[in-house]
């Protein structure tokens, strides 16, 4: 094992969609542990070791008896917290017969898991995604397998300059982005990376409330949460106007490492009526799609193959200073993983 | 290389059926080693080295010619004993230009090969399925590739408490396992992995001939031979009767490893009226493949891929009793495997 | 990283058939790295690190601008040189914001690349394709993907005795190829693996020309420069006569390392009568698919994965004599690489 574990243990991971996590038996590697999820009967999460401690096999293919997961290879039957209680054979449950269990905590449409140690699993430190909440109801969502370390996506979302070139057929908007002024924040635990561009016409997120015409002030607000988790403001006002008065999305691009090299990305966005309208919806979806898996997704995974297994550092990447909310990022967590110690010595 | 060589060599090994040796050129990788077997023209099996000295090609992509092969990408010729009898180039043999062969011996329609120095081979030594030879002919067999290293199969037929779970769409029987009793004989190199189940509803392989209702004493016994080779007699008596008099299949489950990760799986089965009659091994040979085609396999296959790599014991498997057979198969492996040395210092 | 470096560097490799290069950015993985390939406004082939220094994308995956490509991620333009002329983030261009750029020659319709020190290249060590420029235009040729190091490409191409066995498909004319002579010429750089078959019946490259029946003196003069570029003269006259007034074909057999286990394959050949037959084109063309692609190819690259990893010396490969030209090939690529030192520590 390197010396630095590859991974946060005490941060809180997006785990799913809650809309993802029903019923079902739902597996999900996070940080190369598989995890079982599903919902209890009292509405909250249940998040498992997906691997029986006697022969290995995922429990999500065993089978759901109220609350506990019986194994489908030898029946050994856990409950919610992970604790063996029927041993088929002979009543009798052996020392050691559970399996580890994760602190989940809902918000907002969002499952967090705790991928540390459950009695260190602080709420109050969620990433803040209340803006997702809105009275018209849940948020368009998507959700896509990337093929690169999560720190790749980090970085594309860090520096919003990419819209201009790998966004031309969906968000880009002819330079708009170079007429705006950047800014980083370093504010401790979060950063934000915010473009402000007074003066330009209407974007996109504005289409049909605003004439395609029309000057505004125009911003993105991107704040980072380790690891990479990203709440993105998305606004435009008539010229001088306070924010509140303008059009106004909110998003989320939360990126939770399957393994070193791939990456659960998931996405959201509210609407900018606050209203469903299914036509709008469809067409903001399209574009979604169009932007997330057909633009940065080839980009991303390109950029990362590219390195060929070669450390980022490595590569020498060269810096503009566009890029220091994703580089930072990247400090962060070095510090971080340095601060939590390897894991056979903690720190 | 490491301390311990992964395979063990002065063992017979299944090679195939003897059904599927013939006048072809087969290939098959057992224990890492590319093997070429064919049937020779007085009816026995060659075996050897599926590897052309000279640069390396596949011998089985080349041409029979009588009960010589010639290569096929520049023409040496070696006998069946694995010696070059034709340099099409000037008709000098060079020093050397021999394939290894293995030692092959055929009993009751099954090949074996031994995969270490073939001097050493002794028939005698080669499980008993005497069993599987019946009036009416050869077994029901088949044969699949496990995705998984295969003492992880040997675990799971040592411990056939697994039917009732992993089994349901097959030959689950309402828990009738649990009202057995199961022990374990080890003697010396063969283990016993046997149940009794007596006063239990007549079992599956019994249908159409006893009452489904009807009460029987029943009985699964499994024998191990290293490598991996278990002979399974199913049978059932009405209550306290003689088992001769009973119904009883004999059952072959055979597993070859092709790589350090996956497996050759070869199963047959005896009818249970000594009879061919199409409809019931129609049915019966559909019931097998959903057992273990799509039942077992990927079951074996999950297990094995949720260790991502460690190493069985690393994985501190739960130890509950019912699978004293599995362990025992795997201590007595590595027992023989330190028993024989490494590949470089044979003991 | 090994002693040795895996690649040959101040050596003209193929990077390609000039017709493959053209407005369009071309990829191609030579020695493991990605090089960018397009024809400028000039004519000339320009060929770059298919590496943005900044976020790793590849180029390719950029727009050209005139002779310029801008990044497809962040906009970063590089002339031709692999200088960075445009940022565009305010202007200033970062020190070290360059790419590699490679020499590229081209000769006779093929495009040759210099994997080492630009300065160093010496177009005057590129090998005489010239044969290739025939009146009627560029040959016939083709491009395929090998999954075998280059060597095991050199080594059949070097022993042409494989014909006799690989290509009785093909090209292979009942033994004629042991009706006649082999040598070998070590020439320093150069090395010559000569067949000299005289009185054989008309080979195929002469069908419509020569009777089928005539007898006649063939030859096949493979010549080989470092890396793995060979040419081939497969010639035929009536016996005793000069070579001259014989028929000709000329072949290009070129390799160029993709990976250590993948091997881009060029070859080509004129025509018999150095004029165009639409009919006779596509009878040859379909003879060096079947040939190449369905006859050396499969049997290359299942010798290669017989090997399972294994290095070819420590397969022991045996040696027959008519292989020494593609023994003495492998013996000098290894005594340049030592001669040129390690990545780190050149000689």
């Amino acid at each position: 094992m390197s010396d630095i574990d590859p991974y946060l243990h005490n941060v809180w991971y997006m785990a799913g969609w809650s809309s993802e996590i029903g019923a079902d038996l739902l597996r999900r590697v996070i940080c190369d542990k598989p995890i079982l999820l599903y919902r209890l009967e009292n509405g909250l999460v249940a998040a498992l070791d997906d691997r029986c401690p006697h022969r290995f096999a995922p429990l999500s293919l065993g089978e759901r008896m109220g609350d506990t997961i019986r194994c489908g290879y030898h029946g050994l039957t856990f409950d919610s917290g992970g604790t063996c209680i029927h041993n088929p054979f002979g009543g009798q449950i052996p020392k050691g017969a559970s399996v580890a269990h994760w602190a989940v905590e809902e918000r907002h449409g969002v499952a967090w898991i705790w991928m540390g140690d459950a009695a260190a699993a602080d709420p109050d430190t969620i990433p803040d995604f209340s803006a997702l909440s809105r009275p018209c109801g849940p948020p368009l969502s998507g959700y896509t397998l990337m093929r690169a370390g999560y720190e790749y996506g980090t970085d594309n979302l860090m520096d919003l300059s990419h819209i201009e070139f790998v966004h031309k057929g969906s968000f880009a908007g002819a330079g708009v982005i170079f007429a705006g002024k950047h800014d980083i924040v370093d504010d401790g635990d979060v950063l934000h990376s915010n473009w402000w561009m007074p003066g330009v016409k209407a974007p996109s997120h504005t289409f049909g409330i605003y004439d395609p015409e029309m000057i505004t002030d125009h911003w993105l607000d991107m704040r980072w949460n380790a690891p990479a988790s990203m709440y993105l403001q998305v606004g435009a006002t008539p010229p001088g106007s306070a924010r509140e008065e303008g059009v106004i999305v909110h998003q989320a691009h939360i990126l939770t490492p399957e393994t070193a090299s791939t990456t659960h990305y998931f996405w959201a966005s509210t609407r900018p009526l606050d209203a469903i309208i299914p036509e709008a919806d469809a067409m903001v979806m399209s574009l979604f799609q169009t932007a997330f898996d057909e633009e940065d997704k080839p980009m991303i995974e390109a950029a990362f193959a590219n390195l060929n297994g070669e450390d980022f550092w490595a590569g020498k990447p060269l810096y503009l200073g566009v890029d220091a909310g994703g580089m930072r990022a990247r400090r962060k967590i070095e510090q971080m993983k340095r601060a939590q110690g390897t894991p056979d010595q903690p720190a």
